[in-house]
């Protein structure tokens, strides 16, 4: 397995690099760019739709959503109002690389966007790897998905640094301890910027946007 | 990236080799073995849980149990009755590999067993890829996930024998199509088994029980 975990490490070394020039292109353009991380089905593409609904009038947002297979999110969130959208179908891949990104924004122009928000591949582990340039992940997780996934997938929860928990409408029939949950991530990462929502009906969404709106930890 | 590529391409052969092996090996001993995949938060410990309580007084079953962190899922199965519990803690790997099972066997008499329940680490990607040995894989997905999984996650849909769609009790709370999600899951496999449960009520448990004492395709 040395070979692999060789090729692995320079695959990585190579992502990072791409991703370090990434950022300084966002910085040059003063875009502030966000990296969306979860299990499948947690609501990424909910909080997206939502935030580019309340947002996009007075800023303009950039959007890449990547997925597996399918351009659905990326449609759902042109239906949602967003104007620059880009879909990366990664093909089978199981996360977003900086070269899938950098790709992307060939086809952005980065003098018309404020913020750039990328919907990453769901998938609780194998993305916490790749840098994509981000400014900042943040990390969903749902209250159906029990209060330990903070412990169980630690390096997800480590390297972002806001955690949203979402479909709190469901908290009453889920045997899941906000509470608990809280203290878990925080014990992987004691500076983490929480919030609890519920983009269906839209409880927790005030405390969200006015943040996202200027995204400072 | 060829590179990367070859080795990939290698170490799934080498992986194939020993799933081979382990599948013979389960089969001398006349042991069913069910691999059993999903996203984070689906309810496969749940699933674990239940049917082992049930099951367990007519079958001696085993279980693996793995995780990135922590043995949270290996002790509530001990908990729940499991007698022959194994976990395999992958320490930051996104999937169990058959060379881990193999490992896993390795403490496990497998003349005291008449099933192999595996339990693999919440992904709805990797474990796609890596063939464990079993007789089928088993793969969940729940109600508050959306009904378009399938389609956006189809290696797994495609590689799995049977289907779980689970939390059967939030389906009044939440925006799925039931009808839509065994349309897209029987697009990518139109020979899906497929199970309709709520592990918290137990809801949908009685068929499953019946059909997994002796589970066939």
């Amino acid at each position: 397995m040395a070979a692999k975990i060789k090729i692995e490490k320079k695959i990585l070394s190579e992502n990072d690099k791409i991703a370090a020039a990434i950022r300084e292109r966002l910085h040059q353009n003063n875009i502030v760019s966000l990296n969306f991380v979860s299990s499948p089905g947690s609501g990424k593409t909910s909080l997206l739709e939502k935030t580019i609904g309340y947002l996009g009038k007075d800023i303009k947002i950039g959007l890449i959503a990547g997925d597996v297979q399918t351009e659905n999110d990326a449609n759902r969130l042109k239906a949602a109002g967003g104007e620059i959208v880009r879909p990366v179908v990664t093909g089978g891949a199981c996360h977003l690389d900086a070269r899938m990104i950098s790709k992307a924004l060939e086809n952005l122009d980065l003098e018309k966007i404020q913020m750039l928000f990328i919907e990453n591949v769901g998938n609780l582990v194998c993305p916490s790897s790749y840098d994509l340039g981000e400014d900042m992940k943040v990390v969903l997780m749902s209250v159906t998905e029990g209060d330990d996934k903070p412990l169980k997938y630690p390096a997800m929860f480590r390297r972002s640094s806001v955690m949203i928990i979402n479909k709190l409408d469901l908290l009453p029939h889920c045997d899941f301890n906000m509470e608990t949950a809280r203290q878990n991530a925080l014990k992987i990462n004691g500076k983490f910027k929480i919030f609890e929502m519920s983009c269906r009906t839209g409880d927790g969404l005030d405390e969200w946007y006015s943040w996202v709106k200027n995204p400072k930890i």
